[in-house]
């Protein structure tokens, strides 16, 4: 089964990988841009019953290695 | 408007990232993962008229520096 574990910093947490992009787009010409905040998504095929239990093994990774909870959140998505 | 580009690997290129990351998780106990792809998601705020020159801008900024079109695709979403 397809899951995906979406990781983003927690609010308030200074991303410096959004700000420099962020700079770049405004020498770029890109001008009203503001606030870049970049975040990654870890997508797997994981062997699950069924869907509550892909969700589950998807949060039992996300907090074991793919995400650091102490300045980030992370959000479990099964696809069909 | 947000506006959210997701940045992901063209199928064939080989993601070592992704590799190191399904590797960890089958040590960690996770047996049944695989094909682990990592991908990144930008958001922005952009200052746009409308929902379609909100679209326009995100393509025209990953065109321009958020994706690697050599090897990456990517994919826009505004978000009301």
């Amino acid at each position: 089964m397809k899951v995906r574990v979406f990781v983003y910093l927690k609010e308030g947490v200074l991303d410096p990988q959004g700000k420099a992009v962020g700079h770049a787009l405004q020498t770029l010409g890109f001008k009203g841009v503001e606030d870049v905040r970049i975040s990654r998504v870890v997508e797997l095929d994981v062997d699950a019953v069924d869907k509550a239990a892909a969700q589950k093994q998807g949060e039992d990774m996300a907090r074991a290695l793919l995400a650091n909870e102490v300045i980030e959140d992370f959000r479990v998505e099964v696809c069909a």
